[in-house]
């Protein structure tokens, strides 16, 4: 806007008064806080009201959506045999040092107030292995769902935020190979059909598989984890771009990086295992070949599970964590083009299907073991971790164009004069006595305005009204007053008089309880 | 122990091992960590595993009832209008500063890394008033569960941790006077008695009364706060002890000491706020007469609501925070006696009945004006808040008795012979899409015992059993696992031969789905 202004030679006032509102208005988007910006700068204010850069306050209806996305990933969950726990939320230092690589600069420290040196927890995969390790659990299906906090730079409009939700659901324990490891993308597939955000693929590479490949096209052992994390940029670049880094930024051989480029493009079904295992120069390698036949088992149970439709064997999926071991996965949503087999080679067409990854893990067997002494101490693991933060603003979108409830009230209990405060709270008591969630006005004498105001504004579908004469006479109207209420009424009338001892009644009738 | 023993002369050999096993049990108790102790202390361990000091962690026996803890609050919340909100863990330090008075050296700094000065919440109140100021709220019924942090010495045989979690239920607005404020301690009595926890007393008082006492008795201005703390301790107190602490600790003139305990020794029903209402000495203090009329006026609906039964008005509850500016309450569990109206005047009296608060809060009129320029900024608020943990520890107890699963599988599909692993993911597949939760072993040939012992130590209802020759027929066998699940099965024999095909409608059958 600047630029164009710029460009256009307007008069430096305009070009002033534009550079001010930019201002204003990426001041308000690091506020972070979510509701609308009344009273949020009060001229004069002597305390900043924001909350921390990168964090964000959640008002009823995000929490509304939140708790119903969580409610139906964690009741899945539970229906594969999933247990919840919960962990600190900081950790002793020493326990999440060395185990981010390069992130760990990204680590929340707490200020050293004498005692422990603590720091915030990063995920919640490194407590998870410290809680395994340090009560001794060998196995076990649990779930986290818990915020975690990076000092990154935030872009809250991409979703990426200092404080965020993490939702892992894992299963530790000495199993049968590949068993598990299905198991948790039949839980992956499950999650995202339920949450209904929309078409996605679950893209899929083995660690022994990538590194195998870099071994075969003789990538030196100390380039490997640099070239892994360029071939992970297949997703975003073309490969031209990638081979560039590898080369040129990188210092790799051209005719290696040709030949890994001839294997990392390819993606497929079970089909692609069964080429690869043809190629004898890649069976050579031992751990690829054990990686390939892992895979291919890895199908099998897949078929069996209904989830095959939905895996994409992709050899450029690296996934940055040192952890891994060896399956890993990424969910991404698509816009309308299933599964998608054909190599990409323009940036375009990458970046117009590719919307991001809503959920990401693998298998890491060692992980445990860095905090046991004994081989005992050892635990395999395989575990995925939805990015609900996404997952929330996916379906805010939809959320605020339907017109859904802020607060659960079922019954808005009001009078029409004269106040009748304590008939109010006897009738709003007697209601959530018998379990009818019920609200009235705190006033003495509130306005019968202000009190139908309150029931339009929350979509209460009923009220009680109550009235001196009626109260007298051991009745109350009541009054729906929602569209869905008033048909439920069914053969009462608006404003029907009904009885005070027949009112749960026929609250329960009309609200179908 | 030790006494008991060095009393009897125990031989030092004696006395030296029961010193290591107490030292043993107290490291035990500081790791935090609270599943069984196996593995916890690996000899050569490189690093500590235990979570920080005043942290624990949660695994799924505490968590399940942690989670039907809090779905019986909030439940309770709703039904009273109440919406969920969330705010970061942590705020802006200044947010903080100058709120928690003496307490706020235990509040838990983040390392300065570049950037703001953060902190992590000390409650949920102060970051409540800081959401309000910042969105221009000025009406809200809202309530939040969150962890809160307090760098205090924790004491987790009492439940003190320096990680816990707060349970806040608050409502904001301009409205008239003690009817929110009646609402909450509506609510407060709800929750307890839905929760089951025994008998309990809600102590109340109101600032303006406690203040007006000790104007009317002549506390000078300088020492009401230090007096007011001393009086607090009435509850675990002997007034002689607290008035010795007024009178050598604090300097107060003994006559005055003397005349504050005519009065706040004194506990009782609407009966005491009217008797005191007719002392001309205490109503000539302005502030006191409103404070008394305020309480007169709760009663009045605390009547109305079916609360006064659970109400008593202590003169001598004082509640350290600074903010509340009215109203003041706190729940205390009682062993049996009812509501105790005689004083209290014997430390050991006092210990065999008191059992501690479970919820505690008041009226804040002023907290969200500190963070608004202008006097529309001000909101007046009410709240309570729940101390769950010594809730949790309450209920753990109960629950640890009683025999609860630890995870929500129904069915458990296990195969005789031949592992048919393909054939029982089939089938958990099956159960899984109607909405059974449904689990098997990861190997792909378990041993029959295994698969038992699984069910048995997860108490899990059902198996369905599957063997090779059935399968080819196109049949299973169900076996109910618990006795519930024996009696359920009705016309059914154990171990009787299901269709396939009929096997979740007989399955939902047995369940009562």
């Amino acid at each position: 806007m600047l630029k164009e202004l710029k460009a256009k030679n307007a008069p430096e006032e305009e070009i002033a008064t534009v550079k001010k509102q930019l201002e204003e208005v990426k001041k308000h988007l690091w506020k972070g806080t979510s509701v609308g910006s009344a009273g949020k700068e009060k001229k004069g204010a002597q305390i900043t009201l924001k909350t921390p850069k990168g964090t964000k306050d959640y008002n009823e209806r995000e929490m509304h959506l939140r708790e119903r996305v969580i409610g139906t990933i964690t009741g899945i969950f539970k229906k594969y045999g999933g247990v919840p726990i919960d962990t600190p939320v900081f950790e002793l230092k020493e326990i999440l040092t060395g185990k981010y690589g390069e992130d760990s600069k990204l680590i929340y420290d707490l200020e050293d107030q004498g005692g422990e040196k603590c720091a915030l927890r990063y995920d919640l995969t490194v407590p998870f292995a410290r809680y395994l390790a340090a009560n001794g659990i060998a196995n076990i299906k649990r779930y986290h769902v818990a915020k975690v906090y990076r000092r990154d730079q935030p872009a809250m409009t991409k979703g990426r935020m200092r404080e965020f939700y993490q939702c892992d659901f894992d299963i530790a324990g000495q199993y049968d190979v590949m068993i598990p490891d299905a198991e948790i993308v039949a839980v992956l597939k499950e999650v995202l059909t339920a949450l209904d955000i929309g078409e996605f693929l679950i893209k899929m590479n083995h660690r022994k598989i990538l590194d195998g490949i870099f071994a075969v096209c003789g990538v030196p052992e100390e380039k490997i984890r640099t070239i892994s994390s360029a071939i992970d940029k297949l997703d975003k670049q073309s490969w031209e771009d990638v081979k560039k880094e590898m080369v040129v930024d990188k210092g790799l051989d051209e005719i290696i990086a040709d030949k890994i480029g001839t294997y990392v493009r390819r993606k497929g079904g079970p089909e692609l295992v069964d080429s690869l295992l043809e190629d004898s120069e890649l069976t050579s390698n031992k751990r690829l070949k054990e990686g390939l036949e892992e895979m291919k088992k890895f199908f099998e149970y897949s078929k069996v599970y209904g989830t095959q439709d939905r895996v994409s064997f992709d050899l450029s999926l690296a996934r940055g964590l040192d952890y891994y071991t060896g399956i890993i996965y990424e969910a991404v949503l698509i816009d309308d083009a299933p599964v998608p087999t054909a190599p990409k080679n323009s940036k375009d067409e990458e970046a117009q299907t590719r919307i991001g990854s809503v959920a990401a893990g693998g298998r890491y067997d060692e992980l445990v073991g860095m905090f046991a002494s004994s081989s005992k101490g050892k635990v395999p693991c395989v575990g995925i971790s939805f990015g609900i933060e996404r997952i929330f603003a996916i379906l805010m979108s939809k959320y605020e164009q339907s017109k859904l409830r802020p607060n659960h009230t079922q019954v808005f209990v009001m009078s029409m004069s004269d106040g009748l405060l304590l008939e109010r709270i006897e009738i709003a008591n007697l209601l959530r006595q018998n379990n009818i969630s019920a609200e009235f006005t705190f006033k003495t004498k509130p306005r019968m305005t202000a009190q139908y105001e309150f029931c339009d504004k929350n979509l209460i579908p009923l009220a009680v009204i109550i009235g001196k004469d009626e109260i007298s006479r051991g009745v109350v109207k009541i009054k729906a007053m929602s569209k869905e209420a008033a048909a439920a009424a069914q053969t009462k009338n608006e404003g029907d008089e009904v009885k005070v001892s027949d009112l749960v009644a026929e609250i329960s009738r009309r609200l179908c309880l």
